[in-house]
């Protein structure tokens, strides 16, 4: 968090009071390998912390790296030419050997493919190696309007500056395993999804991904590419996220309120009363 | 707006029904200009409609075209290869001479600029053309938190889907000029800066923005490229946001509630009691 001094107005009238507002850094990702020397692939606006899970969560997302194939190493870069505050917000990302997708390729064909259909972008997010996942009854669903209180609870940020959003991964039994908060909702899953790729977390197959806000194409997308099958959320989601999900095998909650919430895609994975 | 059935659990208990979903759909933007043939610069998904305003909004925050400088023609493309659910998800526009940025110049500039260091980004931000806005008292504080009320009675789609953002011009005195929806916040901003640059509103030099969400750097961003000097939001700012307000001179005004927000930067703007 960054400390202003800010004028709060009421009924017109203003006075200065201390105050903190979330923190909003670029963060630069290079990838290397054996015989490849580390170049920049991106820059996000994130919020610092968490940094090699975001990186990391970034590639699987990407498809640079396939779910819970673990890079060789991550760390911040110490090329000598960074200015002291620079040297936090650049992260290499050096793989054990070529990636799976040149990340050019897939930023160049995500801009080709979905540039001039929907259903051509969607086509885009099927690599071969990504069957759609199993839907077998996994979940209790009275289970699923909890997870978001659960999230909240683990949103120490949140409650200190109200301007950001969190991800968490639970197990299939709802119980939370990893929560990270960032001012973008992409970077939030990626550091969750990240999590799960590091290893700081164990890799279950049947995990669930709750996020705070709404679910668009991305964080479908996000979720197809760390097969996780069921995506719930505070907010709704997009016609193009439950296209994608359809395809893909994903279940989507969404609007979860009180024992309530409401399933768009794939309700055969959640067990029913 | 998309109809879907769905699955409303309650205590673990399902019942379908109909509902409906905010649509989200890729829009691509081509840019072209006497003798260089339209080519595709950005894809960006987008809850379809206003598109002509979201692709001139969106070259205006990309620096490819000035404040109050409208392109020469907006259109749907009509290249018959486009398959025909393809042919309103691609614009063309054409300004009347080469643009000030090129749009590409503009994408790398950011990457490298914002990838090594915050305050180079910041510096990106600043072309020679953009001076600091001037700050002179202009608004009337007490009229600032029901702006966001003004931007809430105009949002048809958020009532029926609950899952979108709303942006909003206003005059001087907070009457709202113009408001568009989006599923992306950026799109959303992008849109009623786009109806000022093709004169679908008035130019006024004393506008404010209010946006339904939080105030990321790229908000901020687009009110300076936009040349508006007031940025109101519902939620708060990031400290990357505040950064390039202090330097432009934008009054960034956070949390409005009842007869409540809080102001950040330049409350030389705001007239107080």
């Amino acid at each position: 968090m960054t400390r202003r001094t800010v004028t709060e107005v009421v009924d017109g009238h203003g006075r200065t009071r201390p105050d903190t507002v979330v923190t909003e850094e670029p963060l630069e990702i290079r990838l290397g390998w054996p015989g490849n020397p580390a170049h920049r692939v991106a820059v996000t606006m994130r919020t610092p912390g968490a940094d090699f899970e975001l990186a990391a969560g970034f590639l699987l997302s990407e498809g640079v790296i396939g779910a819970g194939e673990p890079p060789r190493s991550v760390g911040y870069c110490v090329d000598r030419q960074l200015r002291p505050e620079e040297r936090f917000n650049v992260v290499v990302v050096t793989l054990t050997g070529p990636p799976r997708r040149a990340p050019s390729h897939r930023a160049t064909a995500m801009s080709s493919a979905c540039g001039v259909c929907g259903a051509e972008s969607l086509a885009d997010v099927f690599t071969p190696d990504q069957d759609p996942l199993d839907v077998t009854p996994q979940h209790e669903s009275a289970d699923l309007p909890r997870l978001a209180e659960l999230l909240l609870d683990h949103q120490p940020l949140f409650g200190r500056t109200g301007a950001i959003h969190a991800a968490g991964v639970y197990t299939s039994a709802g119980d939370l395993v990893v929560a990270r908060e960032d001012i973008g909702r992409h970077n939030a899953v990626d550091k969750v999804l990240g999590a799960r790729q590091l290893g700081t977390v164990g890799y279950d197959e049947t995990a669930l991904l709750c996020v705070s806000g709404r679910i668009g194409f991305d964080i479908v997308s996000k979720a197809v590419a760390g097969r996780i099958g069921t995506v719930v959320a505070v907010g709704g989601p997009s016609s193009l996220a439950l296209e994608l999900a359809d395809r893909a095998g994903v279940t989507v909650c969404g609007f979860t309120r009180g024992a309530r919430c409401v399933v768009y895609t794939h309700p055969g994975r959640l067990k029913m009363g």
